[in-house]
């Protein structure tokens, strides 16, 4: 079964290939170029380097967000036009979940993905490590850093910190023990998605092209903005 | 500093480039092409991606063995190449020390890089994690799967088995604890030699393009059975 896992949810993109849970191929970019202008050449030069092509998915695989509003959107919109012809299915990945992926070797430990999501918070989510699988501990949320510190404090020096976020969050955690992931594995890969995509789809949790939606946690600045003037509007 | 490495020591090939620390690009493709047809095309569309050119490297990196006579040869020659035009400095990476790279995140860890030798013996180096960092705790050798059992055995669950060789360990080692790490992270990759390699440039360790070899731990099959005959004639 050949899965196809995209990642554009914050600065880097990438996209990879997995196939019977083996990573065939991945090519990942952090470059200063939008998405929008190398997503599409970059899984196009990764089928051909691998000799397959789009019509030979069984599934694609995307983190559907937390993450930059508009990488969420790019990522989404290239899966559902590779998607479109042959109706392949879809899997959405929470991009913590893919984080957290990064640190599943590390038994026994508590992997805390974190993201920054600008405005004092962080989106995040917790994962126990056992058996070289993760556990969710609590569903993916944004809050403040004092409030996740407050959470994370007492597993001490089993708190393995991964993600965007992690170096913020790093500079007070570390008075306590808590762990900051090597650079090389501390950020979200399309192998991540793909990897998890491919579990998803064998338990048959896919959606067609059109029901593919991202997962923001919080609305955009804009319509927070607006609904911040509307409450005040209706208060006044 | 733009450091960019190759790996192509195994079945799968790739291509990486970091600048101060920070992984750029990663190409990897684990295909039925062979390593000249795919590695250097992989590099171009790599640094295309990235707007960057040969000529800007401050240093090439290559996993420069143990691993396939073949695919070693391929990636140092690959790199001879792209460092003659401006006599670009030159590191080469233990492939053992790529592997163990996988492992970094995982504190307090002994990790076991293990690469398939054949003839019943294995490519090994021990690695300890501290502070998130590997320190070496024997040089890279060729011993069977016996000797490396009876060494690794006191670690118990701490021992994490890396490399394309871990699975056939995994299957006597997995009785005493040792783990197995993940598919996603188990394997040699082309940003951890670049990333290896950067704090070799950084520390000078760096030699010219015609003085850049293979280290083969072993003899070529070809050649130990010329030594066998001819130990064999003398001894007649």
């Amino acid at each position: 079964m050949l899965i196809v896992g995209i990642e554009s949810s914050a600065v880097a993109a990438s996209v990879a290939a997995v196939e019977d849970g083996r990573l065939l191929g991945e090519f990942y970019g952090n470059t200063k170029q939008t998405h929008s202008q190398t997503l599409l050449p970059m899984a196009e030069n990764l089928l051909r380097t691998l000799g397959r092509k789009p019509a030979e998915c069984d599934g694609l695989a995307v983190s559907h967000g937390p993450g930059s509003f508009t990488g969420v959107r790019i990522g989404i919109a290239c899966v559902k036009g590779l998607a479109f012809p042959n109706q392949t299915p879809c899997v959405g990945i929470s991009t913590l979940e893919a984080i957290a992926f990064g640190g599943v070797a590390c038994e026994g430990a508590i992997v805390c993905a974190v993201m920054d999501a600008r405005c004092g918070q962080v989106y995040n989510a917790l994962f126990q490590v056992e058996n070289g699988r993760l556990t969710r501990l609590c569903p993916d949320r944004a809050l403040s850093i004092a409030q996740l510190e407050e959470e994370c404090r007492p597993w001490g020096n089993r708190l393995l910190l991964l993600g965007d976020g992690a170096e913020l969050c790093y500079r007070s955690f570390q008075e306590w023990g808590a762990r900051l992931a090597p650079e090389a594995m501390r950020f979200q890969r399309a192998a991540s998605v793909a990897l998890l995509g491919e579990q998803k789809v064998l338990q048959g949790c896919t959606v067609t092209p059109d029901a593919l939606n991202p997962v923001y946690l919080r609305l955009p600045q804009a319509e927070r903005e607006l609904k911040k003037r509307q409450e005040k509007g209706a208060g006044l």
